[in-house]
């Protein structure tokens, strides 16, 4: 039994291989070879640019991915997400699909867009999207640096971006957001009802989702008096069990809990202030909850 | 009066705006911005994908462009050829579109792709092709790394190569050339019937050819007895006039040629035997014909 | 509220950003801007020179900023200094500044520099330690590679040097030190008075200095019989105590203690050596004492 | 008391370098100087080519050095081995010194080797292996770039390979493998016999045995219900026997185990399933057993 | 007897050592050395920062020196200039010196700078500006990145800049131009009094102005029958004289001449519509005037 | 008929193929090829260890390579010397294979060496030059980086050197030399005395030589009056009878000559004092004397 799984090559290479490394799976790859070596017999690889692989997946070809929201609804695939892998958690602007407009070009909502020309790589969102909107307006597919397009090429762009500020060095303005993207770990059907395929892919998603969760979470360790165990547990995050042991020195207690890594700015010089001593952080390679 | 002229980025950006800079144009760049400077106010220049720059070309957008002749026919562009610019015109490779299945998958010509699936990045062309002659198959638009697709994906893809090597180490075999290439100056109808923008365009052409040629031809220089004259002249190919002049001494004269620079490998040796003295050989910036 | 604070660009500026993105401060820096985003809305961040910071700290156009010693006092800042933040606690070299003269040239103290001529780039803190020291010499300003001049140039520097090694290749001797400079993360006397921003202050000072120390120390743990445990405290430096916890095998003590990362080479053999089993090595990313 | 330590330069020296500041010991080699420092006053370290280290450690010039098994056999050293230093123990390739021959030149086993020619960078183990085995052939040395030479210079190679791939890739089949190689330290006689030299080795042994055995090693902590502990219990590996101590809250446990990275991918969704909680996964520098 | 010439290191180094070369001086610096050697016995040369270069060849330290004119005037250096180096004579945008001010800000002329702070790196320079301009500021030396400090840390900026593109991207606007600057080749009185050196430095100066011109002209030569002569003169520029030769075929000449680069694109197409043969462009390594 | 043709590997691979590139043959290697192709179908390259090619040719293996007269002695390979190819004339240091010890170890002359340790990549030359002075050394093989075995290793080095500054850097002296080393294009007796092997070694020679002597000659050209020639023929260097052709304007002349590069800096002054106008200076690809 082998699950066929896709990966996508790419600017997204790099950075899923490294995640299948750390949740234990050691993926190489050799120039001219797009079959990678993994090191786990119950796997095939395949790599391709993200922007296939939910066409194949939905084919049969693959059992199972990993690409893009975007990518699995331009190619309208029909298939069944295992998780979401947001890559980066703590970055508050996940991937978007907006439409683009000349900063100063008279088009102020997509209604205007009636008659004109829009330049995409998503075409299928795109029209869609514009056509639920009950505007009627030619999308063309276009080959990158679409940005550049408005207005001498087309009057507006269907285009993703995480923070805005390329569209706004080429002065557009957003005027719609169709979509919002994050990277999806998804199967088809066939392979999502096949018990040892679900199973393989639920200790997949555990492992990659532990993966992920160990890059946004740090572990805490301290020493406190046992009289001051009531007021360090007041200023933990009140949702988060941590775990007590006692010293061999009976009045002291080890108080051990993950946390956000952002939280722990804040915490430790409340921490420190309480009492709490020997406070440690470190970094994990997985986190399972 | 300005001719809006399309050049292509990626992999032919450098070797473009060498090419523009050996002829006289200065084009810089910037980081951000897809409208590049120009030391010729009687130029427009917008750096786009090469396989849009037809389509654009076509609809008047752009007066003129630079792209392979694959994707003028890919965009089905209705567009009059300035001037062929072979980019390297001594290497006996040119791109070609090749139709290649896996080397012992049972395909053998064409005709055996009836009812088969073709993946390819153009797929206007090769569906015309396969149409052409007879044969009835899914063509379908395939993002990169296409050679990796047979036999697992498709059956048989139509990508362009040079030396057929990327292809041979992916184990395919070519069936059919669908066409060969070469980049083309190339400008719409409109352009063209414009005299002023006709005249802009030849010398473009005039200048960028000149460039071209300088890079494969060498100029030869050498002193005389003016009674070896016949014998060096009968050594030279006899199609080049050389420029003979006499030098102050009268019995010895100054002969000047351009020459391939392969021939050159050969000739030298001859000439010295001949009695030529004082050979030298010098590159230049541009050879007008 | 916030804090207006200077971090140090050039040579210091990939250190210093990765030393606050451990310490809980995610600072980001486009090419081209110099006020560089950071995670944390009480924070204003502003990259300029280390040279410059002092000077802008005391005239309050920033609250606080991290620079040397050797600035501060060549821009004459009356500042308050938060916490010194030896960016490399391990290296046995503080960078000093120092006076030197060329190996041979008859120049043994600073008595003999009465009339000469000296470069440097801190002009100020030279010329007040020759003046305290009775020696009327010139004191030029030099833009780097100042340690080229002597002999030919100037009679004497006075340059940052850590190892002294770039001294010693140009066959120059040190006749004096001037100052010892550690890193400052340094106030002007308005922000230490503002309760809040004193309180802000202290915490970063708390998360940087947590975060350096976990630079050069090691969390050991260990696993022991309960009748080796004396032995092994005693193998442990006395200053520091572990935490000793039981496990449920009742006979056996689980023994952690952090330890700086020099000593831990002669303590595995000897804790080894001593019964300790299970011994275990690893990093922390804070260390709060 | 200084201990004389060889450590290989060129493609070994920067793993090597990273492996003894991972076990504790800083080296740093400036350009220009091949006697890198150390911080530890009583070693002394010379780098130098992995290939005369046994030569030199031999003869006593050095008292230990770090080299592969080929060289020790290929320089005849009568030296003491250490320890074996598995630099990537997950790796199912050792280097192996084979006989290589053209894949279809009509030699398949050594015996035909008889009167033909063999190149190989390992004369000395190269001939007694042939010898050892009745072949009489002429072995010459070869700087590298061996593969190339059959079947145009040479009938047969020996050859070091780990993988096989660049043989294959020179149409090359292997016909016998003369020895298994892995990276030794070693010492001499004279300084194993040394009681102070001995320790000092034994000592650097266990520090860099618990650092290459920490790459391959993760810790792995969780919380369970005790009423869960035997299940659990039952899914680790039995012949590691985890640390289990009791948390605050009495019906729960904390376990914490060392295992190789390569079986958590498994156990972790088993663990899970089996009630453990707060699972999380760290790195160590080092793991001493 | 030696010339002892300062040569700019930093930015400009590179191309100064380029174009000492193109002249026939080769110089070659090892690192850690300040002194370059030079395949020229009667030179010396000291690479040194450029600010630097004028102060030490106004106190007779160098007979001469490569720097540009701001950083002669900044340090009040009294030289001769030998000749003015125009490093780049094809572009339009020469160095100047400018003071800006905020975009929005409120100040829009000198005037309006009385009272207000002024940062730059040529202190003297600017200082000398706005008191002959009657503007009374305060004047500070800012250590790079100085267009940054608009508004916040001071009013406005003398900075050097040569397109405005960096002042722009910063909200800059230029109310004021200091000087325009340019690099010069300049001695000081006693040895442009000296006869040898001043030959020598007038031998230096034709070497390396012929070197600049051949880096923006190019050879032209073509043929053409005697009839066509005069119409291709008058095509030529008028100022300047071509060598024009008799070929052995009477009624033939070859035409010679040399040319500004940019002046080429357009005579190319007109000399061969004129009957012009033949034409060859080539570069030069060095123009004599 | 085919010419198998060894070219040297390693640092000299890019000079050496960029030499025949000037010469005529264009050679391109692929990764894991070690048979280069070349555009002449009369050449079969070979691209090994310069070490090696001497015993290759020797054997007849090849017909003729490129590697230094060190290699060539080394292998005691009696061949013929086709050309010497002086990569570097204009330096004025050949390589030498010197013998070195420490500086200050009393060892002044090779006499000293006798019953010591000598290290040496070439240990048969370094031999018989030791026997043939009468002294009994031991030479042992040394693996790179032989300079650092002084005096802890060995007693004495035979390395190669061209400038010494490694030598010294190292502290050691030079107490003899053992060769000088130019590089060489050597051939077997066999090709030699094979005519169409001989003619084309000899065609190679004059082409390589042609492009050897073009990267230390110059061209130069100048029009000058008639009656200032002999004063201008006096300028120039005795040996070389430069061109002179009569302008079609019957008082002046051109005069052409090719000259070493070095000689232009002091002809070029001189010249332009005696009247000579529009002197270019140009590179030239080949000079055949």
């Amino acid at each position: 039994m082998k699950l066929r799984l896709g990966l996508p090559t790419g600017s997204l290479q790099e950075a899923t291989f490294q995640l299948f490394q750390q949740a234990g799976f050691n993926i190489s790859i050799h120039s001219r070879s797009y079959f990678p070596a993994v090191n786990d017999p119950e796997l095939e690889i395949l790599a391709m640019r993200a922007q296939e692989i939910p066409r194949y997946v939905h084919e049969g070809v693959l059992d199972a991915g990993i690409s893009g929201l975007d990518w699995i609804m331009e190619n309208e695939a029909d298939v069944v997400e295992v998780a979401d892998m947001a890559y980066s958690k703590s970055t508050s602007n996940p991937v978007r699909l907006v439409i683009a407009v000349a900063e100063d070009g008279g088009i102020n909502e997509i209604a205007n867009l009636n008659g004109k020309r829009v330049a995409t790589e998503l075409v299928n969102v795109t029209k869609k999207y514009l056509s639920d909107h009950g505007v009627t307006a030619a999308v063309e597919y276009s080959w990158g640096a679409t940005e550049v397009k408005v207005p001498q090429l087309v009057d507006a762009i269907a285009e993703l971006t995480e923070t805005g500020n390329s569209l706004r060095a080429n002065k557009l303005r957003i005027i719609a957001t169709i979509l919002e993207s994050t990277t999806k770990l998804h199967a088809n059907h066939a392979a999502w009802d096949d018990p040892w395929k679900r199973a393989k892919l639920e200790s997949i998603s555990v492992l990659l989702q532990g993966a992920l969760r160990a890059r946004y979470k740090v572990g805490l360790k301290m020493n406190a008096p046992e009289a001051m165990l009531s007021t360090i547990l007041g200023i933990l995050p009140a949702m988060k069990q941590p775990s007590i042991s006692r010293l061999v020195d009976n009045d002291w207690v080890a108080i051990e809990v993950v946390l956000d890594e952002i939280q722990v700015r804040d915490l430790i010089p409340a921490l420190k202030s309480a009492g709490a001593q020997d406070i440690i952080e470190y970094q994990m390679l997985k986190v399972i909850t």
